[in-house]
């Protein structure tokens, strides 16, 4: 159940429901949206509450929730969301290229990666400190390490940094070395983990679980933003299916029905899609076509050495010939890729 | 089993390999791709026979059959095969776009769909008069009168026509009207169907089956070639997922993974994919974006009112946007897509 | 649409009412139901055509088609239907077991295997004459040589047969010998082949395809039905999805959902499902708890050497020591399995 | 890389390895599986180490991970393992069943269900305090006020209580009260929280995540084995595939598949799969006869009005008419569920 509030309900008003609802046992949720007010009423009272609430003074309407993420739905805020990272805008003109090691190994690797990515047009610099692993025995990632290694490469190529975050308590942790915080596929309904990262300050990205409903995803982003957080860009990544000769199936229709149900920015990860290099530009290039904000690809100095996802991982020039490619393929749908500046790789 | 024989394997040699394995009760396959002859050995004997052919005159080698679609695979023919239907070759450097109803109705919507796709740039007529419909109740074609209405439709427009065949014993009537024959998803795994479009001249189009792994769809164009055409075109269009926004998944990867395994062309159809109109053109620009040879669409005069599929038909104006929006994108990616001329709408 | 007509209405009536309906360019499709006579109005005009219809003598009322399954629906049939073979009744009280090769390879193994699973108390014999392929060059299968094998051990062990046919223009042939025509998972919607073994007379087995819906399944059944044959016994089979340890994942919970909304004889295949003739009886004992009506198995003398799907057939001895199993999960489920008898095992 | 170190290797020698292992940088993983070490090798440097190490004093073997999940694998662990809470024993010949809502919503509610289920021979008391929901509005359980209903409904009725736990920093609160921890299928991949119930003292009940492969189920009972808790239980509880007319598919094949791959016991959750209460008692039997060590269900005194996943949850009435039915299932598999006494009804 939402509550809709009059547009110039007063305070008093205002207050005067919240109080009714919480002394009748309900649990609630207030969210400004532009200059309306919404109350979520949660849990059992809920349908009870609802009818009493329709005659209070301030009251616009009860509506049941539909669609039941009001706050992403673009039918309250038709306009596109963009996402602010520095002087990077996620939503808008630019398709944004995030590029990096899937993993942080050491400085040697991510200074290599940095410089080239930044040198061949990408906007920010992805790498993971924190590595959530099917197996106990595989490398779990530098940690905090890694997050100083991310940090100093920022300085030296001026790239923001996006890098995963996987349970509640390294959030703080994370968002003092970090740009944006990711959340990976398989944390996609952690949903403690979604509500912390929407109770800060750092913009989220929010990647689509291996086998999560676009219904989901959106619940999900529903989460971070409900906790107060709005800057949320969405990611597509694959999903499981039946078929294995690619590593993911990439939902390539994702971009186009997400785009149309929510403001928010739209993303596509290539790489764990195609887990093959070969694969990456054509679903780069295939992403771009059908509408995508951004990219967000895994690129390594050594693949053959990588610590994780190596198969996947662009070599530094395939990255800067799929740029090149890319830049074509956003002009022809009236988009555009950046050109590397010297702004860019001032180290 | 594969028995490959000298490239100067003569004809005696060649009988006396034959005879050999008949003799021996065993069943037998030859197939000549380029200079060289292959015989493919199958049922109960072949690897008892396979041991005592090793060594008779004429013979190169005895192959397990890796990759098991020995003839459509790249490994023996590296280069890509252009498939032509008049003057219309798909698998070139032109992207080339099919379009039409999904079902042939009647006379005045097939005229009129064929006429606006020609003049927006379409190179081939596709409509069904054979449907095969999950219902029995369902509208299932006009039968041999849509056929009629789409060679009539083809002489009007100068456009080859595609269109579906769904039983071994309708091959010959259908072959008698139209330019290339559909294979639909439901009969991908139509063995006695796919051997006898294989024994005929037409070339086939091929869809990807709902539910088919890309390696079935390569067996499947296997048992076309097998029998004798090798001009085949294969076609994704969706697969099934738990996903449920889209009518189904379009799997774009299976794009670059296909024209990285076989030598034939690989086209897309984003209308089943979709379900839904306004998904279609961006479907079909990431088609183009991920390297694909061509484009099968659904357009309708009137989609409210068709018999099948009308809210995945786009309309007439709606094709001649998404055309304009298909040249820029083949154009990023060095193919074209056609420019409509005076010869194809000379009615 | 369907116009039901009442229960008395006159065959003048009856006649009107079609007469009226192919007069404005209808189509439609008349059924029989008990006494109830249906008339599936097709196509175009259907709703235009339904509400003239709606006051004409004889017309009880206009049905929006809700399931669309009318025939095979328990709604308007609600108690089970049993289909008989030979003095087999399958959907009775009987769990009825049904065993034999995957393909019939010659006569000696099917002899062995026939008498075996006789005697271990099979009531049907199974075995493919005619086996759809995924591969050209795999083993197709003895064609009518294989019936000939089939018939001849039906006379020694007393066991009807159920055979597989793969294409219309074999029904002929296929009904000479078998007792029941098998529909392959692969051509659950080949509709031509659907309604030729609807317009015969033998009791047919439908089998689920691998990656269809149980309302697909059901539409499959009512074309059977709906071409004049009653006699359709369903098959769940397993299901295609990411899980891989398993050939297919069997839908257990399929036999219950069918069950409930269909009056037609609900079976499990639990070899193709498992793949591995380890899980097998697994698989079967639970489907026998699940309520199916009876169990399609396959059986070799000597797995090892088997033409095809040796991995995943049951050793005689194996065979025999799962239908004790099955005896007594049988009871615990107030169904019985059958004990051999001198009868079954005449030879 | 695993280096298996003699079953005498003395501590001096155990030291000197790590020792080794940690001045070369390796990362490392030790435990003791009976009187077995184990190491496991991390990371960047295992390969090279583990070829100094194999000369090592105390070393017996290096061993390549395979299969990679070497703690719950049978192939060191042949034998079953029982898993204890209080006096049931989960994995031996009796068939546990766990019973109860599927989130506590209040006293009278926990009372009735939790005597009910007792009282028809439930072992367990099952019931959520904290729910992990799709959507931030829906009802998120009662948190601790929930633990103290299921620990006072425990005084009560005799039975342990299993409870679900969803992020590392509530693992004391609820360990505090619960007898067994619940790790949802949301986070089956929550690698945090494997760890953290990994380190504590309580058994561990693993759900299958919707759409997580068997194999990755198991590497997910090693975090927690591998953290030093060798008491867990795995559940099936249906995935997520095209077929939409249960909730789930219940993957019945997973259950002997994971029997045969590891020694810990293999329990069903039919509610969840089967999404609708006339069906769990299908799926409950089909468990018991493929195999399965126990049955996790739902069960409300008032279905209709419950506050999450009414439709699934099984009536007091039948519950006990479902638990009737198992009894027979399991006494024809030669297993037994329990017959309720007087001491499990002590209220």
């Amino acid at each position: 159940m939402i509550v809709v509030l009059e547009p110039d309900c007063s305070l008093k008003n205002k207050a005067g429901v919240v109080r009714f609802i919480e002394s009748h046992g309900g649990r609630l949720l207030v969210s400004e949206i532009g200059n309306e007010t919404q109350i979520g009423l949660i849990g059992n009272e809920a349908q009870a509450l609802a009818e009493e609430l329709e005659g209070m003074p301030g009251v616009a309407q009860i509506q049941a929730v539909a669609p039941p993420y009001p706050q992403v739905s673009r039918d309250h805020h038709p306009e596109p969301t963009e996402v602010r990272i520095g002087d990077v805008r996620i939503g808008g003109h630019e398709v944004v290229v995030m590029a990096g090691p899937c993993a942080v190994e050491n400085e040697a690797q991510l200074e290599s990666v940095g410089h080239a990515v930044a040198a061949a047009g990408a906007r920010m610099l992805r790498g993971g400190a924190f590595k959530p692993r099917s197996s106990p025995y595989s490398f779990q990632g530098l940690g905090e390490e890694g997050l100083v290694l991310l940090a100093a490469v920022r300085e030296q190529t001026g790239l923001p940094v996006v890098t995963e975050v996987v349970a509640p308590e390294d959030v703080d942790l994370v968002g003092r070395y970090a740009d944006m915080l990711q959340i990976g596929a398989r944390n996609m309904q952690n949903f403690r983990l979604l509500s912390e990262v929407g109770a800060q300050a750092r913009p989220v990205l929010l990647k689509r679980g291996i086998s999560s409903s676009i219904e989901e995803l959106l619940l999900a982003a529903e989460y971070v933003v409900a906790a107060g957080n709005p800057q949320v860009v969405l990611c597509e990544r694959g999903i499981r299916t039946f078929e294995t000769t690619t590593r993911n199936t990439l939902d390539i229709g994702s971009v186009p029905v997400l785009k149309g149900r929510t403001h928010l920015p739209v993303i596509v990860d290539p790489s764990h899609a195609a887990g093959d290099r070969e694969l990456v530009p054509h679903l780069a290039r295939a992403a771009v076509a059908a509408g995508a904000d951004g990219i967000l690809v895994e690129v390594h100095n050594d693949p053959e050495v990588a610590l994780s996802d190596g198969a996947q991982s662009l070599t530094l020039d395939g990255f800067s010939a799929m740029m090149d490619e890319l830049r074509r393929v956003a002009t022809s749908v009236d988009r555009h890729v950046a050109v590397p500046s010297a702004s860019q790789t001032k180290a």
